[in-house]
């Protein structure tokens, strides 16, 4: 196997972000559900990120990222192309370290998505809706501002902050048989196995995604990167495709990627919120989803289900718009 | 001042109470939104009965009186009047214990307030939507079945346990100014009042309530019970009129009793979900509303605000369809 261009996080790197970015973040509870429990035949514990702050794991690597800068690099900012929860996550992060943070966001971007990024502080340049553009008008701003780039995931300080969620999640529970979380370039999944693959190895570690977008299950199966084009899922969060980072957590330490419907992702979401009173976005559904579908592999088992994120248009519900 | 006509409980219940109802209710947890400390000028403690057993507060009374019945008591099982949280959890507590759950309620009530009760357990026999059926429809079914009449709210026993919210709410929260919760019955009202006047008399009780159905305003003014007819208001929970023991706490305990509109609780409500990622009932939102239109009252306090349940129509969203 190929090893990344750059040096994958250790677990020290993992510790090392958890004391670093606790003063910035929530430690979100763990919550349970009879009911779900009974449906399933498993016992699943839900770690909230959804609760988290800016409402998405995100703010983990972000926040690890952040405050990880000297305080020369610190001076220039950071800076990333998303339009989602890692655009609102490293906003949140660079304001309460006090420095810029530039993200380059297509025009056509929900208005919604910019007002909370410039909500948490965030400074937005536009680009066109393409890649030629985003990577061009990206490399401007860094030329520009001498900001950090701070990538989504394909980052080995964002995958060391996620992996504090495994951290926390197995210290809540005292042990775990698996774990699950939704795949989409992979950064929770690769912080969960990084943590939990020296500390728990015994907790098989479940990557959950789209039928839609199951670039990652494909890509487990061929045993190399499988890029999608442009997939098309209600579960928005999930749509990038893994990078060489990633790629060497997935490709060591994932037992499976478990892939579901669209309505799958639509009943389990609502489930969610009708049950357990938690509003999740899609993406974060997934997980349950897989569960309900493969009951078999989870049944009498201790499951930590990792709810990603809670960022969700109250006024276009899919369960009314589908 | 009349004596109610049963004995209020006692600081003493309250802690039994929770001692009894520990195996069987949540400690739910208390959450922070720097938006919303930001908004408000307060600094906001989130109780989240959303998050309990049934979704709500009131499978704390109702675990209280279940789980306090004599064996000889509880073979006879439980009854009650009720189309809400009270019906679910008293269904939910009775099922904990293995006994039955007689609930009169309208055969006009929503199909899926019957389910919910049936899929705790609930026997549900139907009645005219009209008082004098019900009564008649209860008084029947209490004699054939001998059960134990357990009032959603105007019953010792049920105070006590609601009173251990606010015992729990002041360890997790280290002290506080003051503590909000929505008032319709009194019965949470109450059982705050309870622990808070012995553990920490130096926390104002705030009661929040809507403009449509401010009969206990009124009635804190009158100094007398003031019994609303039929309000209409989004916050259907909080209905029904004060009783001689609720009357007891309110009158002698609740500092004042803040009163706001229904765009006000749908627009708090909205709020709490879009910013908190927690689904909660219109009847739960009164208090941030009463907190947001108060500002001056409670600036700069450490404030506890109880958010009692999360039972609400997730295809009829009050944003939605007013």
């Amino acid at each position: 196997m190929d090893m990344p261009e750059m040096m994958p996080p250790t677990f020290q790197d993992m510790l090392d972000a958890h004391t670093r970015i606790k003063p910035y973040v929530h430690q979100t509870p763990v919550l349970t559900s009879s009911f779900l429990n009974d449906l399933t035949g498993a016992q699943l514990f839900f770690k909230c990120e959804n609760l988290q702050k800016a409402a998405a794991f995100k703010v983990r690597g972000a926040s690890n990222a952040v405050f990880g800068l000297s305080e020369d690099q610190a001076r220039l900012g950071v800076a990333t192309h998303s339009s989602g929860n890692h655009a609102l996550s490293l906003s949140y992060a660079a304001g309460r370290r006090g420095i810029a943070c530039h993200v380059v966001m297509p025009h056509t971007a929900p208005q919604a998505k910019k007002d909370a990024v410039i909500g948490y502080g965030g400074q937005i340049t536009e680009c066109e809706p393409s890649t030629t553009s985003r990577e061009a008008v990206f490399a401007q701003v860094q030329v520009k501002t001498g900001a950090d780039f701070v990538h989504p995931y394909n980052d080995p300080r964002v995958i060391a902050g996620q992996g504090t969620c495994a951290h926390e999640l197995l210290a809540q529970t005292g042990g775990l048989d698996a774990v699950i979380a939704p795949i989409g370039g992979g950064g929770m999944i690769s912080g969960t196995c990084l943590t939990l693959s020296t500390l728990a190895p015994e907790t098989a570690v479940f990557a959950a995604e789209p039928d839609q977008a199951d670039d990652a299950a494909r890509s487990l199966r061929a045993g190399h990167i499988i890029a999608d084009d442009a997939p098309v899922t209600v579960a928005d969060g999930l749509k990038v495709p893994l990078k060489d980072l990633t790629w060497h957590f997935v490709s060591t330490h994932v037992q499976d990627i478990l892939t579901v419907s669209e309505q799958e992702i639509i009943d389990a979401m609502r489930l969610i919120w009708a049950r357990m009173k938690l509003v999740v976005e899609p993406s974060s559904a997934v997980t349950l989803a897989a569960i309900l579908k493969h009951k078999d592999i989870f049944a009498g088992k201790r499951v930590g289900v990792i709810l990603t994120g809670g960022n969700v248009d109250l006024d276009r519900l899919p369960w009314m718009t589908s």
